[in-house]
């Protein structure tokens, strides 16, 4: 008897990003782990039982995980956006990579959902329209001073970015280090978006230029998108203005 | 009486990608435009009038969806994966930018889909755990020259680098070039990972060190990912491999 695992992105906010193929992933398993706001948005199935976890303790969750599917079971990881971006898909992986041989034989299947970017970009208009990257601000997992070498690197490329957990309680400046650091690579113009909280009631989105980013407020629901020196605005009367990168480069700048 | 455009993502495959908001919002059309593959993939409805077109008909197809709407009709145009990434939601605010002022008074809405790298990251592992980095090989829009400086800065920043548009027939050469180019910035024995018309019954998935890389044939329903140097395989019997970039990065390398 082969157990499975199905890492599950339900997407950012409601259930209108969650897909057929997560859908029915979510019905075919018997136990759900998760961060406990994550399993809250699962509607409860018959017969299905739920190990609610905190948002800090994902290497333990993966790791339960591994050990239940190795006794049979169908288990659920479910994850808020998309499980192979910064979220549970890796720990998973490093679980199996340091755990008992037997976890390698497990069925195992990642279900894409649709990332914080990806929400975010498409309330604004169409900001990631040309090359873009995606970094964690985090400096829990890596040096603060890789992140810096990185920003600097895809700013100076050209490439629009998307920062993912910009400030959490225990990172309280990393953000306005980052943004000074990219206002010296970017006009004070640049479209820089705050995407709060996207396919919650509480939504918000802010399209401010870069030299004033520094006034807006940020937490960990917050996904920011800086643009690149091709990105524009269109303003528009009574509506949010459209942020878009254009599909074509026409000359390569200094 | 206001016009509407939905840019609505398919997510790539079949519709087992397809979100709960993109069936509701082709549900409220009453005029589809499309690439014709793409249009083929939704359902008829009753009173639903289509418009297909050519692949790189891009500009023109957001000028006739937007013409349509400027008379009051409530539009779909649908798109592959998601469609702010290189993809029609930036043709649409182009076209919007240049196009008549009443345009800007359309309610346009944007519904974001899985994109191929998230559909091909997700049948591999979690080769998009840490940092990374999109970017289009096509230099139809943009100058080679341009394309050779992001590659550098990705992959000497550490980035894992998802490349669309690798090939096409009026394109040959460019993806061996970026290949080359990698390799050296990047260890011999970097995963990469050719994810060919994923959810379609046709699709593979193959894994293989960048220094054999180029011996895989890619086409226009490729997506490449590149690992960086932190990126890593697991081995497993009679399973394809999982290929993960792991979340921390415990040090700097040169």
């Amino acid at each position: 008897m082969t157990g499975r695992v199905a890492i599950i992105g339900l997407g950012p906010g409601d259930d209108r990003y969650l897909t057929r193929e997560a859908c029915d992933a979510l019905d075919a398993a018997d136990t759900l782990f998760g961060y406990g706001p994550y399993l809250d948005r699962v509607p409860a199935r018959d017969g299905q039982t739920r190990h609610g976890s905190d948002n800090r303790e994902e290497g333990a969750r993966a790791e339960a995980a591994l050990r239940q599917a190795a006794q049979g079971a169908s288990v659920a990881i479910v994850s808020g956006g998309d499980p192979g971006v910064f979220a549970m898909a890796a720990s998973v992986c490093e679980a199996i990579a340091t755990g008992p041989e037997t976890w390698r034989a497990l069925d195992i299947a990642v279900i894409p959902g649709i990332t914080a970017m990806l929400a975010v970009a498409a309330r604004a208009g169409a900001p990631l329209g040309h090359d873009f990257c995606a970094l964690s601000l985090s400096d829990n997992l890596k040096p603060w001073e890789l992140i810096e070498r990185r920003l600097e690197a895809a700013a100076s490329a050209g490439f629009v970015i998307a920062l993912y957990n910009p400030v959490s309680r225990a990172r309280p400046w990393q953000l306005a280090k980052a943004l000074a650091l990219l206002s010296r690579h970017l006009p004070d113009g640049t479209p820089v978006i705050f995407g709060r909280a996207v396919g919650r009631p509480d939504e918000s989105v802010t399209v401010i230029p870069l030299a004033s980013a520094e006034d807006i407020a940020a937490d960990m629901a917050t996904l920011i998108i800086v643009g690149s020196s091709e990105t524009r605005v269109i303003a528009r009367d009574g509506r949010s203005p459209l942020v878009y990168t254009p599909r074509a480069v026409e000359k390569v700048s200094a």
